[in-house]
Order: C-alpha cells, then structure tokens, then sequence
C-alpha cells in the first residue's frame, strides 16, 4: 500500500487501537461497529472512522469492522509482522527492567545485546544476553542486522552515543536520555522522557489546588 | 495568578522549556531572546512566545527572557516547587528502576512507599524504602500525604488498583500499566505506555521502507 504522509497524531494513536482490538479479540469477538469501539475506547466515532481511512478504510457501511482483521493489519501498519533487532546501550536499573519486560519480544522486539561503559557490568548477563563493552558496539551493530538502538544512558553521553549509532547504521533510536537528539532525517527517534511526564502529572495536579 | 484552561500541547512543552532553561542556567546564561531558544529548541520563535504568553509572558520587547527568572517561574507553573508525597505499586524491575532514579527527588517527587502483591518481596528495601503489602497501601496513603501513585504493575491488576487508591484519596496516577483507566475527573493520569511508543517508532521505521 503506498501511503501518504499520516499525521504522527494519527499514528500515536494507532497502538491504542491494535491494543483494544488484541483485547475483543482475545474475548472471542468478530465483529466491532465504530460506535462500539467509540464506547470502549472513549474517542468519537468519527475520528475512529478518519483516523482508519488514512489507511483505506476497513470498514464496510452497516458491517462494522472484522476484529481479526483490522488487528491484523493495524499490525502490519505498525510494522509488528517483521522482527526487529535490538540492542540497549545502558545496562543500569532501566535498561535491565526493559531487557526484563517480555512483552516486547512477543511483538517481535528482540533484544540481541547489551553495552555499558561500566567495566565491572561487561560479562554479566541479563535474560542470557551478555553486557558488553561500548568498543564493541558498532561491529556488533554492523555484524547483527541491529536496527533499533535503546539509550537507557545519563544525557551527557547521550549525544555522542547517537552520533556512533548512526554512524553504524542505525535506523530507529528509543531514547530514554533526557536530552534531545539531533539525528539525520531518515534516523527515526522516539523519546520517552520520564521526567517531562511526571513534570506534566505535577503541573495537571498543581493547576487543580484550591 | 488565575489561569485559563491551558491545551495539554503547550503543558507538554513547559518541560522542555524548564529543561532547556535549565541548562542556559547551568552555563551561566542570564538573558536568552526567544530567537536563541527558538535555535537551540528548534521551535519556532514566534511558538515560544504564545506558549509562555499563555501564562502571562516574562519577555520584555527587546530584552528577552531573563533565564533564572523564567525557569523559576516555569517551576512553579509545573508545581516543582512543592514537595510531592510517591508510592509505587509494583515492585518489579520497572517500578525499582524508577525508584533507584535519583533525578525524581531532586525535583522533589519523594518516594515513601513501594507495596507489590507478591509475599516474597515484603520487607526488602529498595534505596532504604521497605515493599509492603497492598493490604497496607489505604491505610499508607492516608497517614503519609501521598497524593502520586506510580502504576508498574500488569494491566489486568491495574484498574481495581486504581480503584482502591482513587477512594482513598490520590489525586494523581502515574500509569505504566499498559490499560487505559477511567477515573473520576479530578484525578490526574498521566500514562507512559511504553509499548505504544515501541510501536509507534517501528511504524515510523516500517514507513520508511524502500
């Protein structure tokens, strides 16, 4: 399917869908109208049915949608139905929590390596992997078909750890460094930054005193 | 200062604001126009101005922004200048990883608590803080002030969970359970669904396939 540019909000919300259609379908149901998905999912009805014609529709008048199938190929939208390979560069308390959390093996996620500058951390295994020195990164990334790059790293060393990553071929970087990068446009980064979420719980609840 | 409802887009971008701030500070930066932080952001200059606009401003035509004065003022908006009272439910790798994260309590969200369901982590510490209990959490909450609890448990505990804490009074929820919960409105939730971010950085490298 050759697609058009679609919006990253539209795409944000895409893993919330393939999330409750996983769930209907582990419930045995079949068949699901946008009003039904509207009422379990807490979004309009509408916007479910603009946000799936981005990707040519799925749905037929008076039918509803065919949970296994939209699930399906939600799926393949989210690129779920290949495997990816993974390395973590930070083998601290969050990324051994992330090498710990199966859940995203079974989506086809697969952690392949583990590097740490920490010396007394090299050769320790975390799930069977082992922790490695950050020499060693870029041949492995190279040798491993390494497409996705995890930093669980402090931001100082953040920036330059990137900068090797793409030098080596990287595709995709999950960044938990609280820093920005500043990547070539064809490296794709998805930032998770704790503290600006727990900033912005603190900011809901302090707008709400009194 | 009486505010106006604000959009949760410019709530999303004040710690972006406070971090870079923080860093100008950290240089000995005093005075930033909304030019250079449009440079060093990469957002454009004129959406830095509405987005602090909404709180009042802080520039002065042909001044800038004074650098310490606004990162305080940002602060405060975000509530950082109040302690926050934490508990975390689940004691798992994510939920210790969290806990070990020194950077929380330097912004003062204060870990007090850490219960989990499973009898063989009652009475370990982590970071000096004992696991107990979940039969003990109402009774915790009440008597120590928490007013944030941390989610790191699996979804299908997570809602009556949430359940349990809403009664006894937490106002705001930080969810890492992967599920949606509906609680009443004045509570505040604020999610990290962790694989929703996976996928959405597989989507973005799947589209950019050959």
């Amino acid at each position: 399917m050759e697609e058009k540019e679609i919006s990253q909000a539209v795409i944000g919300r895409l893993p919330r869908y393939f999330r409750y259609l996983g769930e209907l379908k582990d419930e045995g149901i079949e068949r699901v109208s946008s009003q039904e998905l509207s009422d379990i999912m807490r979004v309009t009805a509408s916007q479910i049915r603009q946000d799936l014609n981005n990707f040519g529709g799925f749905g037929q008048q008076g039918y509803g949608y065919n949970v296994g199938y939209l699930y399906e190929e939600i799926g393949k939208i989210l690129g779920l139905h290949k495997e990816h390979n993974l390395i973590i560069v930070g083998a601290g308390h969050l990324g051994q929590a992330l090498v710990n959390y199966m859940n995203f093996e079974r989506r086809g996620f697969i952690f392949r390596g583990i590097f740490d500058s920490k010396k007394e951390l090299h050769g320790i295994r975390i799930r069977e992997i082992e922790v490695r020195p950050m020499e060693e990164m870029e041949q492995f990334v190279r040798e491993n078909g390494i497409d996705i790059a995890v930093l669980t790293i402090p931001k100082n060393g953040a920036v330059e750890v990137a900068e090797r990553l793409v030098s080596c071929g990287i595709r995709g970087i999950w960044n938990f460094a609280h820093v920005d990068l500043h990547v070539p446009d064809h490296i794709r980064v998805e930032n998770v930054h704790l503290s600006d979420s727990l900033m912005k719980l603190s900011y809901n609840l302090a707008s709400h005193d009194g």
